[in-house]
């Protein structure tokens, strides 16, 4: 694989400096016409040998474009915000927004590699790093990234020459770190790593790019012409309305009986009520209260039908909380800084570490509810949402954190009388808007998305709970027991 | 001072649910003509005695107003990026954006206050924390937000009556921590702590509601009354524009000359700069990687006239280091999220923890720069931005940050000559636009800007460097040898 990146290409200074005006003035170009359609944000990222020159190329685009749009992001340790969330967390807060170009020098191919090469994990455990970054990659392609992976080669031979060289130069020596000195004594395998890693990850959507870094001039020139000829293709491409990849048709099963079939006529009296939520709610505290808990966090997520009782439901579990450890995420349109980047985006950035618990009022299935029915994205999107919110929820399950996703569901019946009481109420008044009578007549879509969303995200890991919720005492009781459930699973 | 708020206030029980929904209402179209104008934030900082019944303020809160716009915030220990910045960050960082209401559950006064209790701070210390927070809490009422400071008192008598109460319960005990019991145990020194605090803090901008707890009707509709009398207020006063407070004139004095009398004709050659520019890179590069930098952070400020060479002197100083260690923040126009928040929002959401370097490419003295003279402020507001940015400077350099601020000037005829070579350069075409034509003709006012921010906020703690950059050698070699003896000062 890395064969043709060892031919010696060489370019003289020459034809260097008489290239590099020209290049420099193509990629301002293309740069500030990405800053100005703000269509797609650009994301570079830098791997390869060490001594290969990176951070070399790291200044060289710095230097060769307005560094002002250029967000260069090097990924030492976690802090303990990031060790506390999955380990995507940390490269999803760094993601450059529309119109701008992310630099990621160490990236999520840095410890996968790394803990291979130094065989800390075995074959299952780095499949899984592999099928987690091609999912997240092909989700970023999917959002409009424009995304650009550079593997800087250089032999053996040449490397040991350029460590020996750093070494000697008292201020270039600690950039020759153990790990270096590591990596450099297993140059085969490294290769080896790098070869099954740049295979398996070298999609049509995020190629990657390897090149002989081993002339420094053939090294800069080559990355900054495939970035400048990748932007500019985008750049100049029809716009994609039209483009939309034709999105798998969904099989019509009968799997709206799922939501019919449910027995909305149970109900519980006050005084029973009154008891068991007690009772719950003096479990719950107990649950996130106790030491295992510790290190764990729990994400709460409400959807329902408008009228539902999500408010009324959210308020009793929280009130069984100490009002500092959890935070209600109410889930409105997105900010400004959120439209700049990838749908999950404004999702992440509240997920919880240790000991925190999240509710969310609405959730990320926005996008194969309101969304999908509304057409407010093409079938492309919210057809591959479905995997993308598996994928998210796998990887917050397998960060320890407990996910319960709850469903309210109320009659028809139900909804237009409640509807009709908040318009009553002063103060229930704010519940109730056109919209709400609007999204009414869409009743079946929405039943129809329901039932797509359940059957294609209530998985193991994360399973949804349907709750009757007629009764407003039922459902709260069945939410709280249910909470309680799956912590004491895990506890 | 608290005792009015023992008088023993009762509501009954039919008083209460008479006005609850009537005072629901009111606070919900305050809360929604809040959103809809968003025209500030409402902060509402709830303190008092342990057992006051806090978190049954915060709930009901949360109960009678939208939870969707209110952000709750308790503030327990920080986390290492908290931790590893000035203690005012992590308030910072949860400010309630504009239109937003943030419930404070905890807030800067907590530790203060609980130092000194404890006994574990002197005077001296407690007075300079009084200090930082008026001084906080007026920063935040000029930038208009509407700040709501709750005490709930209750006496010593019902203090233990109500802690034995949680004590007793299975459930309710875990309320009731050590720090609760040896506050209980000082009750008289708490009072006398909470009284000085509460008094040399109730100021105009932001006062006090001391109020009697010991009745949960009482309090919560007192609570909820003051707060939706200050948002009706608020909301309905005309627009401020004509009413901001006159600002102090400003002294004219000739200091424009500490800018006229530089010496700009100060050169280097060729090769002479590229030996002192490797010196001080290297030592920058040794300084920053020494062991005691790991505990600290580096700050560097850069300002300068246009085309004075910025961009240029950052690349020589970000050269020294390793490219993960540090960040370049461009400043430009404010996004949407920063538009919602104090003015220094955007500065302080960028600040380094341990071992980092930021590199602010313009900064927070354009409030005192292009928005004083291009008149995109008010002059109340860039005249009390000096003293704002003092004590900004004086948290950041408290808290063990090293930071630099470079004035880099040059000639008129130097500007004219640069403008002219970029224009002609298509890679450096991006540098000039017409808006550089037009600053260069308010000259005057910009030398006058710049000499009053010299004189204003050239502290000790952060004294102000002016570069003589008509010569681009000269001016590097200059700021990278200010910083080295800056690093070298303190490491």
């Amino acid at each position: 694989m890395f064969e043709s990146s060892e031919l010696g290409h060489e370019i003289s200074k020459a034809v260097y400096d008489a290239e590099v005006p020209k290049l420099r003035e193509a990629l301002l170009d293309a740069q500030y016409d990405l800053r100005s359609a703000k269509a797609f944000p650009v994301l570079i990222i830098i791997a390869g040998i060490e001594g290969a020159g990176k951070s070399e190329v790291v200044q060289t685009l710095n230097e060769w474009m307005d560094p002002r749009f250029i967000h260069t992001h090097g990924f030492l340790l976690p802090t303990d915000e990031e060790a506390q969330r999955p380990p995507m967390y940390r490269f999803w807060r760094a993601l450059p927004p529309k119109g701008d170009i992310g630099i990621f020098f160490g990236s999520w191919y840095t410890v996968p590699m790394l803990a291979r090469v130094l065989e800390q994990t075995d074959d299952h455990a780095f499949e899984h790093s592999i099928g987690v970054i091609r999912h997240l990659e092909r989700m970023l392609h999917n959002e409009d990234v424009l995304i650009l992976k550079f593997w800087l080669h250089i032999s053996d031979k040449e490397q040991r020459k350029r460590l020996r060289r750093l070494e000697k130069d008292r201020d270039t020596r600690w950039r020759v770190t153990k790990v270096h000195k590591l990596l450099a004594e297993r140059y085969e395998t490294q290769i080896a790593v790098a070869e099954k890693i740049l295979r398996e990850t070298s999609t049509g959507e995020a190629p990657w790019i390897a090149l002989d870094a081993s002339d420094d001039r053939y090294r800069n020139l080559t990355v900054a012409r495939v970035l400048h000829d990748a932007m500019r293709r985008r750049l100049d491409q029809p716009a994609t309305a039209g483009l939309v990849t034709a999105a798998p048709v969904l099989p019509q099963v009968d799997n709206v009986k799922l939501l019919r079939d449910l027995d909305l006529s149970q109900r519980i009296e006050k005084d029973d009520y009154k008891k068991q939520l007690e009772r719950y709610q003096q479990r719950f505290g107990r649950l996130v209260r106790s030491k295992k808990f510790r290190k764990r966090s729990l994400v709460l997520a409400f959807e329902g039908s408008d009228a539902a009782g999500k408010g009324g439901t959210i308020r009793r579990v929280a009130g069984a909380l100490d009002a500092r450890l959890y935070k209600v995420v109410p889930i409105a349109a997105p900010t400004e800084e959120e439209r700049a980047q990838p749908y999950l985006w404004r999702f992440w950035r509240h997920m919880p570490g240790h000991r925190g618990i999240v509710i969310f009022d609405r959730t990320w299935y926005g996008r194969v509810l309101v969304e999908r029915v509304e057409g407010f994205c093409s079938e492309a999107d919210w057809m591959r949402a479905y995997d993308e919110i598996n994928e998210l929820e796998e990887q917050l399950t397998e960060n320890g954190t407990v996910l319960c996703k709850f469903w309210l569901q109320i009659s028809g019946d139900e909804q237009l009388h409640r509807f009709q009481e908040r318009e009553q109420t002063g103060f229930k008044r704010f519940k109730i808007t056109p919209e709400d009578w609007r999204n009414r007549e869409k009743a079946g879509a929405y039943e129809q998305a329901v039932a797509d969303m359940v059957d294609r995200t209530s998985t193991q890991l994360a399973p949804w709970t349907l709750v009757e919720a007629n009764d407003k005492y039922f459902a709260r009781v069945k939410v709280l027991r249910t909470i309680c459930d799956a912590l004491e699973r895990v506890l």
